[in-house]
């Protein structure tokens, strides 16, 4: 029986490997898609570790891309390439990559939990890496950090204050309601992506907030939440890629360390 | 041939209304989710016009909902009830309805269209709902405005000056892609939730910076943008919707006009 020339396409162009493309130098937004991937042992390639992988990066977002017949242009990276598909958006990259992954139900007319699973994700971002990022930058993404010290420590105490409890409050509820299921994990009884953006939005603020963080912690109010980051960091593959030189150090990106934006330590 | 009672249960649960809960007074994040459900002509309810329909909001988002054995709590507003399905955050709630209501393609192994879609409204979204929020907001969402003017002043002229012409330009070019298809929209050559998502946003930015975008209408650099808004506004069930009573006015909410955050009018 003869296959027509797409389907044909189509089915070859997924039988090859994932292809990450997002700036070289720091985890930022694309560590999210190599925790995914990276857990599930996937094949992939990373900009951020081929020679002049920035170019991959710059062609994708240049003003003269206008995609291809499938495909509109992204703004931004993090960008997935699948064969003939490229998509942007990290909770869109997870959503697409988490059911063939296996960290997450496939989507179908009698499971709706990956619907969970994609909105506790954008609540974690929206609070604890688009929030965080915005601490040391709360004027303009154009400018500085120099450029908006004041506002940053306006901005940052508000969000230790209030921000913090308020996501680190909602994420332990999350872990107490039956619909998390059994053992640390969000949802469902078993590890999904959500678990690992969590984790890696908690290891930022540790970075970021060391003071704070240990604080929060040492409170014991969120020890579900700590104990899922635990249980994270615990996964073999997790923990071998940690070690790697595969992970690369916080810098200039979401998650930065200026001392006068931390609390003091507590004594 | 015997039913088992959970997919029974899970296929009668589907056969009722969608429940939208959001904050009575503004359109808000659940604009956007009313939108879909109104082009689509579907059964909805909606908190904001049930008498006493806030208490539903605040029972949902209260300290003590742990939410049911499917549903985590949801952290805000807007939520969606369908059936025993409760979910929340605008994109996920846009993703589960959009193949519903037609106003986007099933999620399927042959098909990655929704990922496209699911992609754009993530961008518009952050570009053009939660940054234009943050103008008025860019220290801390729990003070009031007068307590952050002149931070204020700083960001809303940023957004103006580069980040609408950031966002504008980039949804033009998406526009311009072969990807768009033919016609007015954003992707495919049909109508998807997209198109009303950025709708919105525009008509919410048209509210809050008139002049602003008056003359970026008139730069003639965003065509297919301004005509993708009138498209949608010209769709005979969003207009017969928007000149009912059912569409709420704008006021203390995402899209706010103050006049010393816009830019003079041009002469």
């Amino acid at each position: 029986m003869a296959t027509s020339p797409s389907a044909k396409r189509q089915k070859s162009s997924k039988d090859v490997s994932y292809e990450l493309i997002y700036w070289p130098g720091l985890p930022g937004r694309g560590e999210h898609v190599r925790l995914a991937l990276e857990e599930a042992g996937a094949e992939y390639t990373d900009t951020a570790h081929i020679e002049d992988g920035i170019k991959t990066v710059l062609a994708q977002i240049d003003d003269k891309n206008l995609g291809d017949e499938h495909n509109p242009p992204p703004l931004a990276p993090p960008i997935l390439k699948h064969g003939d598909l490229v998509i942007s958006q990290t909770p869109n990259i997870l959503l697409y990559l988490g059911p063939r992954l296996g960290l997450a139900p496939k989507v179908s007319e009698d499971d709706d939990a990956i619907y969970q699973v994609n909105g506790l994700v954008l609540t974690a971002l929206d609070g604890l890496s688009n929030e965080a990022h915005d601490t040391h930058h709360p004027v303009a993404t154009g400018l500085y950090y120099e450029d908006q010290k004041e506002e940053s420590k306006r901005r940052a105490r508000d969000y230790i204050e209030n921000r913090l409890p308020k996501f680190f409050g909602y994420f332990e509820r999350v872990l107490k309601s039956k619909a998390s299921g059994e053992g640390p994990w969000l949802h469902g009884g078993s590890l999904t992506y959500a678990d690992l953006v969590l984790f890696q939005c908690l290891d930022g603020l540790k970075f970021a907030f060391p003071n704070a963080l240990k604080r929060l912690e040492g409170s014991g109010e969120y020890k579900g939440l700590f104990e899922l980051y635990d249980a994270v960091k615990e996964r073999p593959k997790i923990k071998e890629y940690l070690a790697s030189e595969r992970r690369q150090k916080y810098g200039e990106g979401i998650y930065r360390h200026y001392p006068e934006l931390d609390e003091e330590a507590s004594s």
